[in-house]
């Protein structure tokens, strides 16, 4: 059968399907998988028991639920095909909190398609796009003949909280990652049309910066003026780790970075940027901020960063309430990149917090979680594949990029000597993270056509490919 | 009858009945009634309704609860004797909201005596202090013979919210306020022992401050490096409003403020302040800030300053939340001396924040409350009759201070051309303000005892003091 003829097909049965894989992702999505709040760890496990069900549902015989009760790893081997490549699909089946919860037109976990678009809390990050894999290797099980390629799935429920389950259960059973190539969808396109692989991923150090000046709350009438503000200790301690133009004020953390090669830049420089579009209608900002010196591409990409997620200290109820608070909180992260260390940065974060703050005040420096950069080997020869799959769906092939984000099972999965294929299929405005997030309905289609073409192109290539 | 066989029957009077007025006012601080929070308005008529029925079961005949239907100011005419001195007794029955919870030992809405001392939200601040001189008024009129002065009660519900009822009843009845003399307890001694009369208060302009930077919350991981963190412009903003001694950067601020003089400051310096108790006992802290060169006292007393309350903005539950926030808010306040006011205060400071804040921010300064700075004329004679009972009691004269705090009313009572004497009878560890607030039930039956002198030797006043 004719490549183009089983693209055909493939597409026909999308089409046809596409009523019914919006109505099993919506169930899934209604389950609140928040994985950072352990009130929701009974609710992370229907999640993770949903998924097991359905990829039954597809004929897979081998699925597992491993590492944990709460947030298990679910694991499956698909139909086997001996001496076949093996794809190995990696993704999360947890969400990120949903707060605030009153910017959401809908509630995040009752979906609701709106202009074409699927509305809730893990839409796009991540059980939409993989749930597009799913139904993809479903589409390319559908079609005539063996599949012939052994496609497995990796699902974990912490990416979202950087837990331990997952590499907790590889470090105890490494060949589950022994694949050729380990495919994710877990990040957007470039822009619509502009679909990419990306090659990199930010690592993170999230830490709790907790300062303490007295042993009470007091009042600010009777001891202000003379009494230290547990507050006014965070904030200008806060203010002091990064300058207004975006530097890090942290001795030694950028020894360790190492600038992309001028050929990776420049690639960047062709992708489609659109400075105003980007900055209006993705950001949503008056102006950007962060290291001029740098392209926003390096920026997002290339640099490390520093962000405060939130505060908390003293009273913020309605009202007013004339506290002196004693103590006083920072949720803090880096982002790193290559050749970055967590473990190192949290030391010089650590160091220069105590550095800054003054004798009078004890303060702390807590991991939340922390997780290394990354950078894949791209000269695999799945690559082709994947970039042949996208031609033919959107009619161009993917650009190399890297991601802002996190992935802490990159490292893993590349040291595993795989060929680690990072190729979302949502798009820029799917406000993964924030409030409204949603999947534009025809990148899931597009997700599924290609990833079945994926699927049958690895299974057609004349050899195993080279691990 | 001799002054000392009085004071002997009132002193006998005390001791039998302390039981049932610790049990009286326990019932009255069983009623939560925190005025800045909406939510608890009912409790707040409660409480006033609470008083108003007590004030009556003491017999004052015309007690009225005007201006608001949730936060009534409570007005009482004493038994009337015409010709005589009027004291007007001035308190209020709002409390400060009690977060944090967890900090309290026993729950704030449920008093408890331990060693001696009265456990509850409004223990001290007011309702404790105040009903010393409800009890007073009960102690002096359970003496033989005619009152002989008239004593009235001003109590409002709105002190700890800067709300505008009582300004309101008194545009409309000024002559609610027509007295000789104003009696306040709120606040504590100087130190055990050490009575004070203040005889100045600091003014308050208590706002909100609100930084918008994004249309939404974006993903950190997806665009830090470029997109504007609203908290990281706040936390800036902040910092630059205060320097690390204690001088607020705020133009023109210090242009009004007069410095007390050389006899007051002269004053302040004997009394009995001990610089290690004061820093470890009563603020907890292991260094005191603020302005080196000025005194404690001054900088407590005759000093303005500004502190941060709350900040808001972001992720705060437990766990991670990768999120750059679009908006963050920060409670502030500044404590105001003679001759500064509020309303040129906020102009000043809404002018800094904007000053401060980069054009890629929207900013924002809301006024929550704010009251001017006052100074008490202490030439009255009612003056030597709280000194006398406070010797009696005591043993040593009250000293002339000045409180940190605010009280809005000050000003409209000085107007009216009474003489206000502040004479708390707390204690400087009371914890106004602070989880487990308390009475030291010692300190009660001094003002007890004292205000039931103070009274009677107003009655035996051979003529109407001057107004």
């Amino acid at each position: 059968m004719s490549r183009s003829a089983s693209g055909d097909r493939i597409d026909a049965w999308v089409e046809s399907e596409k009523a019914r894989m919006l109505s099993e992702l919506e169930e899934w999505l209604r389950i609140p998988s928040i994985s950072s709040d352990p009130a929701r760890s009974g609710e992370c496990r229907r999640a993770a028991e949903w998924l097991a069900a359905h990829l039954r549902s597809l004929g897979c015989e081998a699925v597992e639920l491993l590492g944990s009760r709460t947030h298990p790893v679910v694991y499956s081997d698909g139909p086997t095909a001996a001496g076949r490549p093996t794809v190995l699909v990696y993704g999360h089946y947890d969400v990120q909190p949903p707060e605030p919860l009153d910017e959401w037109t809908s509630p995040p976990f009752e979906p609701e398609v709106r202009d074409g678009r699927l509305y809730a809390r893990g839409a796009s990050d991540d059980k939409g796009q993989l749930f597009a894999i799913v139904k993809a290797f479903e589409a390319a099980l559908g079609q005539p003949g063996d599949l012939g390629v052994n496609v497995r799935f990796l699902v974990e429920g912490e990416e979202e909280s950087v837990g331990r389950v997952l590499s907790q259960v590889l470090a105890d059973r490494p060949e589950l990652i022994e694949a050729d190539v380990v495919l994710v969808a877990d990040g957007p396109f470039y822009a619509p049309g502009w679909p990419v692989i990306e090659i990199g991923v930010r690592g993170i150090c999230y830490a709790e910066i907790v300062v303490r000046t007295l042993e009470g709350d007091l009042h600010s009438g009777l001891y202000g003026g003379v009494a230290p503000n547990a507050l006014e200790v965070l904030v200008r301690l806060l203010a002091e780790l990064k300058s207004e133009g975006g530097r890090i004020r942290i001795p030694g953390l950028y020894e360790a970075v190492a600038r992309p090669s001028l050929r990776e830049r420049q690639s960047w420089q062709r992708l489609p940027y659109s400075a105003d579009r980007f900055r209006r209608q993705e950001v949503g900002a008056r102006q950007l901020v962060g290291e001029r010196r740098y392209s926003v591409h390096e920026r997002l990409w290339a640099r490390p960063t520093l962000d405060i997620h939130g505060i908390r200290g003293g009273f913020v109820g309605d009202g007013m309430k004339t506290v002196l608070p004693a103590e006083a909180r920072a949720k803090v992260s880096l982002r790193l990149v290559p050749d970055q260390k967590a473990d190192t940065v949290l030391a010089q974060l650590t160091r220069a917090v105590h550095e800054a703050a003054p004798e009078y005040a004890d303060v702390d420096v807590r991991l939340l979680g922390g997780t290394d950069p990354a950078l894949v080997d791209v000269s695999h020869g799945a690559f082709e594949h994947l970039e042949r799959a996208f031609r033919q769906v959107v009619g161009r092939s993917p650009a190399y990029t890297r991601s802002g984000g996190s992935l802490p099972i990159l490292a893993s999965l590349g040291q595993a000597g795989a060929a680690v294929a990072l190729a979302g299929i949502g798009l820029p405005d799917d406000r993964a993270h924030s409030p409204n997030e949603r999947l534009d309905i025809g990148q899931f289609s597009i997700g599924v056509r290609t990833f079945a073409r994926f699927f049958q192109s690895m299974a057609s290539s004349d050899e195993k490919e080279k691990r």
